[in-house]
């Protein structure tokens, strides 16, 4: 038995146990040559990696330290007494190991593995391992079960509606901030859309991220549903809901080694919309050359994944193609990203035209759900509440309802221009690189840090002249995204 | 700029920095949003993963904290300036990516992964990654590029000889410590065997920690080729001498995955033999029920693969199928197999005979190179030298040459004997089953840890009776192993 003792390292996002190299008897390297253990007391369990230390200051004799991280997932106080034995690999290994050998998984077999990895059994190793395997081939039906299977072992948000309706993009696309536009369109119609949204991970801003500049967005159950009950609507951070705790799992892995299949983005979207208890559901494929979907051909496949999991999981879809080459808006990063949103919620004349034609798109395929608007009419409606300042009413309330922000972030002190090297017009704009330019600016944990995008696809542009303005509030973010900036600009002007 | 400061936290095998979490400007969080840092000073240069730290009596804000390992890595003192930067994924994985996505990829990308990986630029989850893309599916020759790539990135040994002979098992087969009875027949012969072994990784026993029992196996590349000049032949640890780092790197990820693929298996060996000098090696392939290779359609495709890779490697091979249904000898752990090696090269009565028949077969295998020696006549060469006293002699040579163990390790003091639930035969004993019980109960680093097969395949036993006897020097391990034999021993009595 040792006594657990809180370490003030955090390595998230790993458990680290930390014991005392000879101690024990049963010597700390051969537990650590078995990389893993397995931490048990009062009816609690965790695995964690073992790091051996050196210095009795740091972690005496009949102890175990613990990381902020593996403490917090023990739940036990400081002083209680653990158990540690070898951890044994989750028995589902076994089945990502025949996935491995080529084999397709039948449903208890896909939720054996879901139900070990939202318990955070298995390694970021064996999770690569089993995302790879199943980059490989992955079936139709296979694809459904890791849908339902991720929806099982999540919570479920269920509203007093029959029309519940959201709308999700498949990401990839800087500045395409349309939720913050199209919620309150549709609420303003008086359609339910609870909304729960992600913070980035490795984009530069998630429309959690963006909806924080103005209003709290981590919202308790209960608080979502008390504005929804009033509002109609809610622009609240999903993270807080565990809706598809299998899912953010997978995501800390998938987005380091950048893998996004279209099955797991399916089952991703998928699961998430069913828990947070949507019935109808608009998504929004952008497709373009440096978007995530590159091809109209690969748009098709995906769109027909998205109906056939959609279908079988009783959900309503209609699925868009839309520009996805280059980013939307002006500006990339919370502040920036919000101030646009406001200036299309306000009707202002310099606010960006292609978020709001985007946004009133999608709204309008929104509001064809109603059954009481005549068909075809969804767009007309949709322009209608946002020109009379309805969809702006709305918002405002929506606002109010989580909590207005008292103080606005406000934008980064440090900037830098990108400048043009040549004269001629910007013929394209990558969108992977902007977003990874506004990322090392700090972009989202720094709010004000981002891109401004002074000239778009088609503008006419004189050399020296600023292609857009990088924004942070630390010189180090600054230096980092000049100088990946400076490797290549991400424009191309010809 | 941060000072470098040694932390007495050993995070093997991983690099980990530790920085206090609210410092440098550009915060903590950030950096460990983006999971990796690159750490760079003086010239030199590592990976590492970053753990925030709360507490300035850990470390304090102008420095940066090194575990052991990634101290050690680094290669500066205590005190030194570094300068961090956000880890830039290696360019390979692009490659890796593709493989993911199907491709096959050709010699210079195979060869650019392997570089990275050697280089510790990879973190165990994209080696994970690259390891399963590639078992999904691997040309051969891409195996062969695999192979070429991995001996360039190694050290290579030379020898002053046209006939350097070598022999390997694939391993899997718990016992099975033939190198040790081999090696002295073919020295004892003239022959040429510079043999590197390996440490137990997920076994409870590799041939050096065996050897180890009776001499000192870590030497240096000079020590080796002073001992190979005067005796022949040397039994020595491969660790040490860098033969194929990759290899080392991706077996750190293979194990606890338990991915064991015929291709990365041939790149393996093959490399580390090259890599070693050797010009003519036997394979040995052991099939059984619960071997590694399982049927005999499974072990020819696995010899074409070793004759295809070690033909355009220019290695001559024999390639022999034994018996793997059971384990080899009678023990199972560092002590044991030595004590069982000892008994067969003294020609004792009740040394196991089938370790000294499966011993003698490979030996006569390696003899059959000499062109000297008429065809056909290996084996009876080899049992000549064995029964002679020649082998003993050699051995006895070579434990003096590389410095005899003054203390020999003992037996564990701590034994349990894991009785028969029934009368009948022993009709299969499980290898897999019996080496995790010998790891549980501390072998290989508890030297005199692991268990003794009282008896074996046919044997008739009464219920009650001792079936094998565990052995281990604390008796957590003894706890540990002795629980796991609970669940199930690995004989099946009928």
């Amino acid at each position: 038995m040792l006594r657990v003792r809180r370490l003030p390292i955090d390595t998230y996002p790993d458990n680290t146990a930390f014991m005392l190299r000879h101690s024990n008897g049963y010597s700390a390297e051969q537990f650590q040559a078995l990389r893993k253990i397995r931490i048990t007391g009062e009816g609690r369990e965790i695995l964690a990696s073992l790091a051996l230390v050196d210095d009795d200051q740091i972690i005496s004799d009949c102890e175990i330290g613990l990381g902020e991280q593996a403490f917090r997932r023990l739940g036990l106080p400081e002083g209680a007494m653990v158990q540690i034995a070898q951890a044994r690999p989750p028995a589902s290994l076994e089945f990502v190991r025949r996935k491995i050998d080529g084999d397709t998984l039948g449903e208890a077999e896909i939720s054996a593995v879901i139900r070990d990895i939202a318990a955070h059994r298995y390694s970021p190793m064996e999770i690569g391992a089993f995302l790879v395997a199943c980059a490989g081939f992955m079936s139709t039906p296979e694809t459904l079960a890791l849908t339902e299977a991720m929806v099982a072992v999540g919570n479920h948000l269920s509203w007093d509606s029959p029309l519940v309706v959201d709308k999700h993009c498949i990401g990839g696309i800087p500045g395409n901030r349309t939720s913050m536009i199209v919620v309150p369109i549709v609420a303003a119609h008086g359609l339910i859309c609870p909304k729960t949204s992600s913070r980035a991970i490795t984009s530069p801003c998630g429309t959690a991220d963006v909806m924080e500049v103005l209003a709290k967005v981590e919202l308790t159950s209960k608080e979502m549903a008390d504005i929804v009950a009033r509002e109609g609507a809610v622009l609240a951070w999903g993270g807080r809901m565990n809706l598809s705790p299998a899912d953010d799992v997978l995501i800390s892995v998938e987005r380091p080694l950048r893998l996004d299949t279209f099955e797991q983005m399916v089952a991703s979207i998928i699961s998430k919309k069913v828990a947070a208890g949507s019935t109808h559901l608009v998504i929004d494929i952008p497709v373009g050359p440096t978007a995530k979907v590159r091809s109209q051909n690969a748009a098709v496949r995906l769109r027909k994944l998205f109906e056939y999991v959609a279908r079988h999981m009783g959900m309503e879809t209609t699925i868009i193609f839309s520009d996805g080459s280059q980013p939307i808006g002006h500006g990339v990063g919370p502040v920036l990203e919000a101030r646009d949103v406001m200036a299309v919620l306000r009707n202002e004349s310099d606010a960006p035209a292609d978020l709001r034609e985007h946004a009133l798109a999608l709204a309008g395929h929104m509001l064809e759900f109603d059954p009481e608007l005549p068909g075809g009419r969804g767009y007309a409606r949709a322009l209608e509440l946002l020109a009379s300042g309805e969809a702006l009413a709305a918002m405002e309330r929506i606002i109010a309802a989580q909590g207005a922000n008292p103080v606005k972030p406000s934008l980064g002190k440090f900037r830098h221009d990108v400048q043009s090297q040549s004269t001629g017009r910007v013929t394209s704009i990558d969108c992977e690189r902007i977003a990874r330019i506004a990322r090392h600016a700090g972009a989202p944990l720094d709010q004000g840090a981002g891109i401004d995008l002074l000239h778009k696809t088609g503008s006419a542009v004189h050399k020296g002249e600023a292609l857009y303005r990088i924004y942070a509030n630390s010189d180090i973010g600054l230096g980092f995204a000049r100088e990946f900036a400076g490797e290549n600009s991400g424009y191309v002007i010809a």
